[in-house]
């Protein structure tokens, strides 16, 4: 997945995600009220829309971004209407050649991520497998722990998928939890669990001593919690089965394109890790502001928009007609930008 | 939502609420065979076998529990069709009078949770509300921060619904990230996001404070990660319109059953704030680690069981005729266990 997806970074010269994010006031109300002549009032036919809109999307930007990011709460809030219009949508960016990230930020307990990573693995159902969500790979969140992490680790190894771990966020909530300051890396210490440790343990003493190495290259006693997953993060990438061939890991991290500093010693602490990076454009993030999430070679980070581009119609005061033609002369925009400051 | 969950759990004698987390080992073999005799062995006949089965331990323990909690990680693996089980399961269930808490541990940045909030509050679309997920409360994982949980405090407030916010986790990874020792609040310290701060950090600042009173109710300077999330969450519930009559608020917490000591420190920083309490059972924890998560009377605290109920026809030895039945013996085991600690 990783490989692959430099890859096409590389070939197109575009590191940069277009976010399927169909807001109801992103999408044309074009789109819904002819929606509604074929399906009634329904949420079929918001669903509809949704779809019809992504098609228009993706065709206009087919051949010149590498990847697209529909982030599923905005298909889930239709319920399974919605959800069959985010697989839908997976679908037709893959057959278009688009890889396909999926936002879901899903993180549970061992047992329960297993039932989650049928996501990036086939559901085994009657002796069978089945490929039922497919994405390429999709972002999770780390509040949980090793286990919630490990069966997307195994779904990985030895498959083309990969998984982004959220490190720091794009929002301006990042900072009540990501932003607190931890004195030591004290991961395990004052455990009281009766569950059993297993394999988990394993991987997050591994990660420990990553963690101390990480304070270390600090040079101080305390960092924002987001160091601490990042270290974490870092060393899950480095497990067996899990470095592509380009240097960086299918463990990915999701680093905020709004906090720059932060997203500078990031790139320090988590050398094998790429990042997708959230919160250009819309979200106030300019492409100043990424230049130093990449490596020395431009390589290590994929940069998404969603309202910059998809909402490009609108902000530019234009017609449903233009949803496609403008995301595509947003998305160019967007790759000019960023690729000047990397030059 | 929460001044009737109390009402039913007193009105029962049964702080507990029912897991309904069919993984493949628990649901019988011969549900899935004879659901393939109607639908093939495809994904849509697995999320058959699961909503059969939910309804048989639906049917057994509607009278004796409060609520039940489907984890939608279990259904969603089937995509669609298991989704649709999830609905159904919803909706049965509440149908047999149970409340059901939507365990579904959603966390996105402001403007995507608004869409996630879906699952809690109707939907609008073409001028009408559509009631689409309808749980009567979900779970959240906090890690994005306020803004990621605001819009489920706005859908919560003047209506019969609530939340409940992982604080700590019932599995061995949560020491991971959520035993970090912080050594001050530090909320908002060093916060460079560009990203607009509004209502959101309203609410961290006021959380903040909270989180200060934490600790010096703590007596030291360090505490674990987890504590300063209970402060937060503590803060949240108590804004305007979210208290219950009972002296708890629709914003509740997730407490794993597996931490004792955590819990009963947990209790005293979040005195309004009601807990959803997994682990017991399988996961380890027994009727005597939960007593402290529950006040002087009582009251507080919801204990979940998912295998330990759902599975118990399995370990007894038992036959896919003894699905409803075992659960029911299981569930009443559990209530008395608990009520024996807590009289």
């Amino acid at each position: 997945m990783i490989d692959r997806l430099i890859e096409r970074i590389e070939t197109l010269g575009a590191p940069i995600v277009v976010g399927l994010d169909p807001a109801p006031g992103i999408v044309p109300e074009k789109l819904f009220s002819e929606a509604a002549k074929k399906f009634g009032e329904t949420p079929e036919a918001a669903a509809f829309a949704l779809l019809r809109f992504n098609r228009e999307i993706i065709d206009a930007v087919a051949d010149i971004v590498p990847a697209v990011k529909p982030n599923i709460a905005f298909y889930e809030r239709y319920g399974l209407d919605g959800i069959r219009a985010y697989i839908m949508t997976v679908e037709y960016a893959m057959g278009r050649g688009l890889m396909v990230i999926g936002d879901v930020k899903r993180g549970d307990i061992g047992s329960t991520a297993a039932a989650y990573a049928g996501h990036i693995e086939p559901s085994l159902l009657f002796g069978r497998k089945f490929e039922i969500w497919n994405e390429d790979a999709v972002t999770l969140n780390p509040y949980l722990g090793a286990d919630s992490i490990g069966p997307f680790l195994d779904a990985a190894r030895g498959r083309d998928k990969g998984i982004f771990i959220l490190v720091r966020t794009s929002n301006a909530g990042s900072a009540d939890i990501q932003e607190l300051l931890v004195c030591s890396p004290g991961i395990g210490a004052g455990k009281e669990n009766n569950a059993g440790a297993g394999k988990a343990q394993a991987t997050a003493g591994k990660a420990q001593a990553t963690a101390g190495k990480a304070q270390v290259t600090a040079g101080k006693a305390q960092a924002p919690l987001y160091e601490h997953v990042a270290a974490l993060v870092s060393a899950w990438g480095e497990g067996e089965g899990l470095m592509g061939s380009c240097g960086y890991s299918k463990v990915g991290a999701v680093v905020g394109a709004t906090g720059p500093a932060a997203g500078a010693r990031l790139r320090e602490i988590m050398p094998h890790t790429f990042f997708l990076v959230p919160g250009y454009g819309a979200q106030g993030a300019g492409a100043g502001d990424v230049k130093h999430f990449f490596d020395a070679e431009g390589r290590g980070a994929i940069v998404n928009s969603s309202r910059g581009i998809i909402g490009a119609w609108k902000a530019e005061g234009k017609g449903a007609g233009h949803v496609g033609k403008s995301a595509r002369a947003a998305a160019l925009r967007m790759i000019e930008e960023i690729g000047a400051e990397l030059r």
